[in-house]
């Protein structure tokens, strides 16, 4: 059982998550193998990846010509059809949900790097899961975290304390906020992480997103969720058990571990390229309380958690649409909450959405963000 | 199962562990039954004790009149003979052995505080569990903490991190240490301890114990067991796994939580009595390397170990006599040091001891060390 080789499908090949997914293939290469790949529009890393990975299906949003013998296939139906003992979803946004549904469809096991899918449908995600026998793993830092601290505990949690760092721009008044430009957004001071999540990461928006993630994924009310500033992003989490004790995980900042852990779960594997904590350099580990008014977006999220419905998929929407723009320097900083409030304001809800109420909420906020920051609402 | 009561036979109920273990027993009336109580020479509290909790048993060293109906046994009767699902052993110094290797012989449950008795026979008490179907369980908060961390875990692990405050006198220069008064010792500054183990903590003498326990509960090779110098309390150790991720437990520094963790294991329960971590008022953690020249009892416990036989029965006499004659104010805080450097120079190690010659070691050790105060070797 141990030797046989894991399959993978690794949707989103060329961002941040999919290239270290890969990374750690190469280092595990007797016991992993690659029978699927899919991109966006990175054509060129995409056809690298191909040729040394030499997947049976290939998918990529972009038109380009494959390599003999692979079969291109759409990211829906390689989720669903491909051999695989786990599937990667490493995209960003939305995209990767319609793919993780046909996957835990098809009753398979999915390590879910992509936020977004599971706020915006984690119930009916955790359904799916239930339902075909699938399962849901997580790979962000935090939930690894805790997935690690619950190994072996059946005693009720009392609390999830989830960890962040605070971004870039902790304490920085609003005066300063609204001058703060995309590569200083893109400069996080612990991670090394894709653009979006880097900027939510400046916006604590990410941290809203994680408390939903955590919710559905440990199946606990969010009254039990807390959030807590940890500069040093070398504790993950942490999880409170009802008699009072605390397990925390720390590692030094890198994503090859959950995304390790995940795929080989419940074994862990020695990785020569990930380094141990040093703890004569490792002084201090601090913690402080997070400031709601520093942090708008996140406020907005946590509200948009409160309210449910198809709220937290507007909040995804909104947020994307307004980190885009504000990546390409289309709006101040500042703009990113002010456009989540505005469009969270104009929603209409739908109660026990479906997946097609979502997705039409999705659309309604993206237009709405965008008429948010031309000013025309 | 769960609603079964558990039975408890208490050694050292008049110490501050087995003080604490009472309280508990108060908290989980319904759960939990004393059936021996064993104690030393403190007969006030202990006639209260067994007045309160009506054991079967009672063992105590001075002369007492014991209520009706209660059996008076000698503390290896009890250990063997009473009907118990857990026997703590909560004892200080080398008295708890004899009884403890009594238990194990009758395939019992031990949950062990009373470190030195791990250090002078791991290697026979960790055969005697095996072989009669018994179980060693930790109640230090270190081993406690180690043992949390492992739950659920079948992964080798790389190192075990023992945390330790530091005691009073970090950084304390040697002229300063050589006036340290016993009560200036008695004074720790995160831990409420008995006398003995106070004493320790402030030599770090303590942490050396807890190297050679921790290598026999947990099996781990010494060069896999690290100390750490977390002046907080709040991290009670951690565990590091061969891919790099450490998991740590953290509390408030309070006894009952690993004491009640040991009884109800793997069980967790709420006591209102325990106060769960504050992070608002919980700033920092911080960590140092351990300056071994500051801390010689660490040092010479670290190399005791290395020599193992006989050795660590040498380590322990010399200090439980050293440790006595500085709470009398017979010697200075530094010469706990030079009289355990003396006596292990002195001593002719046995290889493979059996439980004779531990014994014997211990008894020259004492007479030894005794020597060395007299300035007599």
């Amino acid at each position: 059982m141990q030797n046989k080789v894991k399959k993978l499908v690794l949707l989103g090949s060329t961002g941040s998550i999919g290239r270290q997914t890969l990374d750690i293939v190469r280092v595990f290469k007797d016991k992993l193998q690659v029978t699927g790949l899919a991109c966006g529009n990175n054509t060129e890393l995409f056809i690298q990846q191909v040729k040394e990975f030499k997947p049976q299906l290939a998918c990529c949003a972009a038109d380009l010509q494959l390599p003999a013998g692979i079969t291109r296939v759409s990211m829906q139906e390689m989720a669903s059809q491909a051999d695989a003992d786990v599937v990667i979803v490493a995209t960003t946004g939305k995209v990767g949900l319609q793919p993780t549904m046909s996957a835990l469809l098809e009753g398979k096991t999915v390590a879910i790097a992509n936020k977004e899918i599971l706020v915006m449908a984690g119930d009916l995600l955790k359904q799916l899961a239930t339902r075909h026998g699938g399962a849901i793993l997580p790979i962000d830092s935090e939930h690894s975290a805790i997935w690690q601290c619950l190994q072996g505990e059946d005693s009720d949690v009392s609390r999830l304390l989830l960890t962040a760092s605070g971004g870039p721009f902790i304490g920085w008044p609003v005066k300063k906020l609204r001058r703060v430009t995309a590569s200083q957004a893109l400069n996080h001071p612990t991670w090394k992480m894709g653009k979006k999540v880097t900027v939510d990461s400046a916006t604590l928006f990410n941290k809203g997103l994680e408390v939903i993630e955590a919710h559905w994924l440990f199946d606990l009310p969010y009254e039990k969720i807390e959030v807590i500033i940890h500069r040093q992003s070398i504790i993950h989490s942490m999880v409170e058990f009802k008699d009072g004790s605390i397990k925390a995980q720390l590692s030094i900042p890198d994503m090859h571990l959950p995304i390790q852990y995940a795929i080989f779960y419940p074994q862990r594997m020695v990785n020569p390229n990930i380094r141990p904590i040093d703890f004569s350099r490792m002084h201090n580990l601090t913690f402080e309380p997070v400031n709601y008014v520093d942090y708008p977006c996140l406020k907005l999220a946590l509200e948009a958690i409160k309210l449910g419905d198809t709220y937290p998929a507007v909040l995804c929407a909104a947020d994307e649409t307004a980190v885009n723009l504000f990546l390409k320097n289309s709006i101040a900083f500042t703009e990113i909450a002010t456009i989540i409030e505005k469009t969270l304001g104009m929603h209409s809800p739908v109660s026990n959405p479906g997946i097609e109420d979502i997705l039409l909420s999705d659309g309604w906020a993206c237009d709405m963000a965008l008429k948010a920051a031309r000013k025309e609402i």
